[in-house]
């Protein structure tokens, strides 16, 4: 299905034939033929192309030497089911063997990756090329400190290009540099961010960005995980919608057959509607979308959401307790399991490490507030944070509590979405929360209204038009428990744990309004 | 991030303030100035809102009956840490104590959900409000067979309205009838699929619904835990793309700022990518898009795809029984983990238990085309199969293997995509598969043409511009591995594997040319 224009060939093929058991009309039939020629056609084109290929490879073979050349292109020809062995793999015991081994040819010795000793006259194959390689292990003379592997080497037997590169658009070794590599010696070339993402392809193969899109693969695992073991419900919400329902200055709009559809710019009313269809916990992992122009470091119009929704019996404090229990497991899993990651990404981007608490900090809106009043700087009781006040807190919350991440709760009522449940206490609070990590939101989440007048009432204060979300208003007529949840930034978790600086560097192909490609 | 009005509120104050470090200039302060006025007056409507909502409240408050009411909005006043009982996992040992539940109201006891033994004159209450219930759990007189606890009963001592429920569209007994039910007795409402749809909050909440909805959360569960298994790297790619490269006709088309852009109709180019990145085996679970004006019983314009793509050594069957092992292993993973749920829709929606083998059988299509002739069906050596002779090959195998799910080996080339391998030993095949459950297919895939040159040979002769998918094809340049994948349809495979014959049975929001909403 994935092979898109074979199934869309299918899907056309199926209405022609007609699911209705008539039998087809002469249009219909006429259509079929000329389909069935143009399909026989093709084949015949197919096996031309083939056979002219065929003929170029044995004309220019150079792959017939025994101990290197070039591999003809592999059309899994044979299974021998010979072992591969992997570099990092290898240990003293292999000593002495040989063994087979793919590979890309690097001249350079840098670390993260390793380097193959080339000890035969094949200076020839381009750096980047790929080759399999047929060598015996031996105890290195002298420890290569720069290779993954110090203690070995490999003499080699036989090396045969698998697959051969072209000239790179920038050097491995300055794609991979440390930044401060550049500061110290200005004749050094830089690679900026849009090079490496014009090329990312390129750019994804150096061991930092490894390391980075390991470890986002790790965060949603870890995510996954952790929910998976309170009883939640994996759930799929639909992305293309009817109605610009959320709030319609930032969505996408497109043409939909003779009408249209926007693009979602989060699950939020769909995971609240699982809460009313008795799902009780549900987490989705998606793309959401923004249309919204700003060039920032960290905005973009595609982006992916770990979104939690949750029932709760007498407090959204029971589900902010899961969420701050989700948050350490999460921190905890990148402590343990990607250690040699994080020490990779440190290498190119030094940061300074990532302190948490086990039991997660938890500041009131107005106690957040009156410590940045003490630290000189003016703001209402009820007006939001900034981008710059909210930086400011967090430094004053790490010199205070020793801890680059925190929970921040009770926010003003005016300052969030019109469902959000306001605080019992003070009208002008709410039952919401921000989580920060390095002085930026990472998460936000409230409860939500779930008494269907009162969620009305609170849209109509909002001056929002219901009726462009009709069955998301609905959906609270029927009996809905009280419940509560959040949505959390994978880029900019990694981003800022990782301490980046810009979100492009966290998504493998980045969306903003200037870029669409690769 | 989710609650997007907040999201967008601050992005838009970051732009005024600027992140260059400069001071706002008069017409950014006179817009802050005018910002902050309006959050005054959103303060100031809320707080008289919330004031009026607790007036009202005071006014009519009936939950002020000690045995039994409405209870107010929880707004998260107290957390008394009270523990809440689950009906489910009630059990003998519970017997004589009192506890608390919260539940629905349901005057039916129908198997799957639970019915109350309302004892009490609260007849009032409407069906499907939420209830919480203080009561004394005693040893039941008679074996209630009809409810998921048969030996126990409750006395209630209190019961209180949490969310009381408007009538219903359409009653809950009528929604859970099993089909043929309706066949022998004309009388009985059938509730349509439409309205279903229409009302999808509420048919979400029958037990055949709850069933199906956790099957597919466990099969994603089980794809993901199997690929990790074997190292597999979870991506997440975009879907705004900058050019309609996958085929162009079934493609969305969306303004993007002052451009365009499209919706991807499969992460098929962006997978292959990042094996050309050095990621070695990568999969990821997303929403794909399809502007195909089709209403079929299969086809959706959104549905959740599972990728992936796996370079691997010497042949693409490495790859081949990677996929084989993953569907063995869910269908393994349904048995046991899903039985109950596999009953509970069976009972509404009865099919004939699915069957497969331990070994995957493997045809290859010039086996399966003689099987096809064999049994009567005319049809070239390289024509595509379509929708009915898809089923009547899986009739075909069925009879003959005892299995309702097999994989179809070596597709014709010219009715795949242009980057697909052609055979070696009879360039009019591919190296290409679909796996079939009950003759039909959910899964499409085949190694991929690696060699830069021949993948832009290939495009030409299937008439394809390349300049459309210019950053796909440089991928190829710089040393690319041999690889190969598939995409499996993920609500296919549950339709199928329930035999639920439609595929909006199985998509929590189903999408297709004539719905969008909910």
């Amino acid at each position: 299905m994935t092979d898109q224009t074979h199934d869309i060939t299918e899907a056309t093929a199926e209405i022609i034939l007609g699911e209705d058991g008539q039998p087809p009309s002469k249009a219909q039939l006429k259509k079929r033929q000329k389909e069935l020629e143009k399909e026989k056609k093709k084949a015949e084109v197919a096996a031309r192309l083939t056979a002219e290929k065929a003929a170029r490879e044995v004309s220019s073979n150079d792959y017939s030497t025994d101990r290197y050349g070039k591999l003809p292109m592999n059309q899994s020809t044979e299974r021998t089911g010979i072992e591969r062995k992997l570099i990092e793999k290898l240990s003293e015991s292999d000593s002495g063997n040989t063994i087979i081994l793919t590979a890309r040819v690097q001249t350079s010795r840098q670390t993260g990756r390793w380097a193959l000793p080339i000890k035969c006259g094949i200076t020839s194959i381009s750096v980047e090329s790929l080759v399999t390689v047929e060598a015996a292990v031996v105890k290195a003379a002298v420890i290569v400190q720069s290779c993954t592997v110090h203690d070995l080497e490999l003499q080699i037997k036989k090396i045969h290009v698998v697959s051969e590169a072209d000239r790179l658009p920038f050097t491995f070794e300055d794609a991979s540099r440390p930044e401060a590599d550049f500061a110290n010696n200005p004749a050094m070339v830089s690679v900026n961010l849009d090079t490496r993402l014009d090329y990312r392809v390129i750019d994804l193969r150096t061991a930092t960005n490894q390391a980075i899109f390991r470890m986002q693969s790790g965060v949603c695992n870890i995510f996954r995980s952790y929910l998976d073991s309170l009883d939640f419900t994996e759930i799929h919400t639909p992305k293309l919608i009817g109605t610009p329902s959320e709030g319609g200055a930032a969505v996408f709009k497109l043409q939909y057959f003779k009408g249209h559809a926007y693009l979602a710019q989060s699950p939020q009313f769909y995971k609240q509607m699982m809460i009313c269809s008795d799902f009780e916990r549900v987490y989705e992992l998606a793309s959401v979308f923004r249309s919204e122009n700003a060039q920032t470091h960290r905005h973009m119009t595609e982006y992916c959401s770990l979104d939690l929704e949750m029932r709760f019996n007498e407090h959204y404090h029971e589900v902010l307790d899961v969420l701050d229990g989700l948050f350490v497991s999460i921190f905890d899993g990148l402590k343990t399991r990607f250690a040699k990651e994080i020490e990779v990404v440190k290498r190119q981007f030094p940061f300074e490490e990532f302190k948490y608490l086990p039991k997660t900090l938890r500041l009131e809106y107005a106690e957040a507030v009156k410590m940045l009043r003490e630290a000189g700087i003016e703001m209402g009781d009820y007006e939001d944070l900034s981008t710059v006040t909210e930086r400011q807190l967090g430094k004053l919350v790490k010199e205070k509590y020793k801890t680059d991440f925190f929970i921040l709760d009770k926010f003003p009522l005016a300052v969030r979405p019109f469902y959000t449940m306001p605080d019992p206490k003070n009208p002008l609070y709410s039952n919401s929360y921000d989580f920060f990590i390095r002085g930026e939101e990472i998460l936000s989440g409230a409860q939500r209204i779930n008494d269907h007048k009162f969620l009305l009432e609170r849209a109509k204060a909002h001056e929002i038009d219901t009726s462009l979300m009709q069955p998301y208003i609905d959906a609270f007529k029927y009996g809905a428990p009280p419940h509560a949840g959040g949505g959390i930034g994978l880029e900019r978790v990694i981003m800022l744990y990782l301490n980046l600086g810009n979100i492009r560097r966290t998504s493998l192909f980045p969306r903003d309004p200037k870029r669409l490609n690769p």
